[in-house]
């Protein structure tokens, strides 16, 4: 790795965990709660502006935001998350687009949360991308929100997680989380959702086939789309195949839909099945288990960030300087430090 | 999420944290050393078997793990890291294969990671590849690598981490890790190297190019492979706008090195840059730099881990599964929750 400047690698540090997880501590320990409930009723009234100023706040890990996600919790749990998650060129913030458009045609209000760079929700793709979302960005039954990429390990996730509470806690019926579908961070985001849609695309190649092992393992629902493209049937085959070779004997069987996103082909039945899960979850009891998984997640990263943020609450900056430096040179290894500093602050 | 199994979900509640670091807890805390010393001192006499079984217990987030890492740390910091990063479809595995043969030329022991399920070293990939990588599999002085995704949140880059340090310590003076281009966790992976080499390949789409906008951030050399095919010179082009978008005045300027992996085409001028980075990262004061940095991620990673090791430790599991159903049923939020669970036992 190449670190450009002091200052990077400062940007680095902080992003690494200490100061990060220091403002989350100030948010829990010595709660200033004014600005953090005010935000929370401005969500709950409906205000978007609200909406958008916490969902910075979380990105950025201030403090505020803390408090007010704990008062926006007993108002979650409502919404049905659909991760949709794919590689690059597979068209899926399009199909996202129209999945949102068929969901406000039957009466829902919709948000969506953009985890990828190049996706037109982000501002990042061409142009004719991002003139087909206008219709959606300017419909005030949709709410619309891409997550910048931050540093800190699995800091996107939290982020991308408590973004979908708060859209959630603002009374969105349904949310769509758009993922580009390789790397762990994306197994976890899409881990969050109810229902997991991996979408894929004729002609991209084996590799791409080969990697989909271990994506196909969290789709609830697979789509081929841009089904009017040569290759289609055979990526549908492949597809077929795989789910042959991973088959459950009972329980939830994933459905492959072909789909043409530009066209608005093969959208209805692809909002079908998703109906169709979602009522599958309830009446099988997995929503209850999954409820109670994602709970258990929460509760352990918040705990996790706490701790960390109680440690570098009574630390000294320059004696944990000098341990990192006898660490980078060897003369102490991280594990003892690590106790050490345990011991010293708990005990 | 499909939740096919309470099996399933189990399994998944465990790779989510208490168990896992439950596990490490008890390494730290009450160490019974005899297996790991006596894993560590075989690593360290360069028992090939030995390395395997310790990169395995690492995998499983295993007790014996934690204190042979211990014990092997004053011996790391040798090694130089070359993280190679791409998107399926580019060549990497191919690339890494030529890049280690020529390492073995020069005289050098190698070592190779690979984060890959579709790579030939995990032996995912099809079977002209893996022909191909035999040469290297029959070689003494290169000791080959696959990691296996496990779900816990940046546990798979905590494992390729250590992993790096087992061959680090076994003796290896140049290590490869290969990686899918995509998601955070490869970002963090890349993040632990000291070189990061970004391949790229013609006609891969300009959906890949937007996306590589984050990857290129990481670059310390840029490869177009399959440099003999069509568009090969405007993927060249590409990357060079780019680098010329995000221009440093100061520092390492990162390379465009065009290659054909299979050819093993313009895999030496690719080693004389690596070499050439690793100079300037020395002779510039970064490698320094970088070691606190990494340092400072570990010792961080570690205190972690072990203070949420301590709680569950402590905790009724009976008590924690009635706080879980509270918290999924909005009875209760997660962050007061914690913070109770906090109190209860650091207190």
């Amino acid at each position: 790795m190449e670190v450009a400047t002091e200052e990077r690698l400062n940007k680095e540090g902080r992003r690494a965990g200490p100061v990060l997880a220091k403002n989350s501590s100030q948010a829990i320990i010595s709660p200033s709660l004014a600005e953090s409930r005010e935000l929370a009723d401005r969500v709950l009234a409906g205000d978007r502006r609200g909406v958008a100023r916490l969902i910075s706040l979380i990105e950025d890990d201030s403090p505020e935001a803390c408090p007010a996600l704990a008062l926006l919790y007993p108002h979650t749990g409502r919404a049905h998350v659909v991760g949709v998650t794919g590689a690059p060129g597979t068209g899926k913030s399009t199909l996202v687009g129209q999945l949102a458009r068929e969901s406000r045609q039957r009466g829902l209000t919709v948000g969506i949360v953009a985890v990828d760079p190049s996706s037109p929700f982000s501002g990042g793709a061409i142009l004719g991308d991002r003139i087909r979302m206008q219709e959606l960005t300017g419909d005030p039954g949709v709410f619309i929100r891409s997550m910048a990429t931050r540093g800190s390990l699995g800091g996107l996730s939290y982020a991308t997680g408590d973004a979908v509470k708060v859209l959630d806690a603002f009374g969105k019926d349904i949310i769509y989380v758009e993922t580009v579908g390789v790397g762990q961070d994306e197994v976890e985001i899409a881990a969050t959702a109810h229902t997991t849609i991996v979408v894929e695309a004729p002609g991209l190649g084996d590799d791409i086939q080969a990697i989909k092992a271990g994506i196909l393992e969290i789709a609830d629902i697979l789509v081929v789309n841009k089904a009017d493209q040569d290759g289609a049937e055979r990526t549908v085959a492949a597809l077929q195949l795989m789910l042959e070779l991973n088959h459950q004997p009972q329980g939830w069987q994933p459905p492959i839909i072909k789909t043409v996103a530009v066209e608005g082909k093969g959208i209805e039945a692809l909002s079908r099945e998703i109906s169709r899960h979602r009522d599958y979850l309830q009446v099988s009891g997995r929503a209850s288990l999954l409820r109670q998984h994602l709970a258990e997640e929460e509760l352990w990263n918040i705990i996790r960030k706490t701790l960390v943020a109680r440690i570098m609450d009574k630390l000294d900056r320059a004696e944990l300087d000098q341990l990192i430096r006898d660490i980078a040179d060897r003369r102490l290894d991280p594990h003892t430090a690590a106790n050490n500093l345990i011991a010293q602050i708990l005990e």
